[in-house]
């Protein structure tokens, strides 16, 4: 990038280009890690000019965390085609390969979340609830799951042990291969509301 | 308690006794909640005598949790004789039971573990490795699972999908019962095997 096409982006898009850099840099970094200094030096501007953009280190924070969960929604969108098994399959690939690819960030994330700042557990929570009524959505294919209350239950379960199990094989395969990983999480809801029917 | 008896005891019996009142109190409070003061209070006796005893508000927060850890490795151990499944039912609504009865002691900690506070963390770990080994131990009674990396990947889940399940449901049942929540997470073990087997 020159400084000629950078003077041309307005304010919200330098805003939204330097938010795609942080999601980036959090991709293989803790937030903790994910510092202004950083973000200053990758970008080519000055700490001053990023503090006018975000205000400090936490609402920095704050924005790349909601600009990767926009991400992680967006690029887990079902196919609009399909049977519900199906695109349900195609999710939870996207999913994991989301996880993956931006590992230590997701991980950091959850840490937050669990932890106890507020504003990551915010996050956190509306992504899991974005990712849960998709699960629900009547749509003229059908629809996977009934919406009850005990139904509901189950899928939290299984969206728990989602993200335990590509984690952990994140952190450590174990000779598992990546096919019985997605073959793990996506048979793993028909049938856990199959046996709890 | 009379002050007689209360002199007969051995300082590790009065130490041991001071953790179970500790477990006690933090069965309705968080960590946080959980003062060398309180503790005092509830006693009867000293500040003072309580660092005496374990020496730091974070030593004392460890050893109420380690001792918590083991009341619930103990509590849930499966009985001696049965099928593997019905062992499994047996230690599963011990466990249900154990968090429901110690819930906001039981929730802190798993905050404190997955927020980067590494002693409760591996306790946490330790509680959670003792459960798993079990469910793949054999016995004269048969093996429920086979010990595969791909089967210990999908009791990692399984375990992830228990503890949320049920803290979901102690924090809002939502009209779903005791009895369908236990049988969720037992079938669902089973299910998940066979599923992604």
């Amino acid at each position: 990038m020159t400084a000629t096409t950078r003077a041309r982006l307005s304010p919200e898009e330098r805003r939204s280009q330097l938010l795609d850099l942080g999601v980036r840099l959090m991709a293989t970094r803790s937030l903790d890690e994910l510092s202004i200094d950083l973000l200053a030096e990758e970008a080519g501007i000055s700490r001053g000019l990023l503090y006018h953009y975000f205000g400090s280190k936490q609402a920095f924070h704050e924005a790349v965390v909601r600009r990767a969960a926009d991400d992680l929604i967006a690029q887990t969108a079902p196919p609009a085609e399909g049977e519900p098994l199906e695109r349900l399959q195609v999710s939870v690939t996207a999913y994991v390969d989301y996880v993956l690819a931006n590992f230590d960030g997701y991980v950091s994330l959850l840490k937050g979340a669990a932890g106890g700042n507020d504003a990551l557990r915010a996050i956190y929570e509306e992504v899991r609830a974005v990712l849960s009524e998709r699960i629900f959505l009547e749509d003229p294919n059908g629809q996977l799951i009934a919406d009850t209350p005990h139904n509901r239950l189950v899928v939290r379960g299984w969206s728990a042990m989602t993200e335990e199990v590509v984690i952990a094989w994140g952190t450590d395969p174990a000779g598992v291969s990546r096919d019985e990983l997605l073959a793990i999480i996506a048979t793993a809801l028909p049938a856990l509301v199959a046996s709890a029917g």
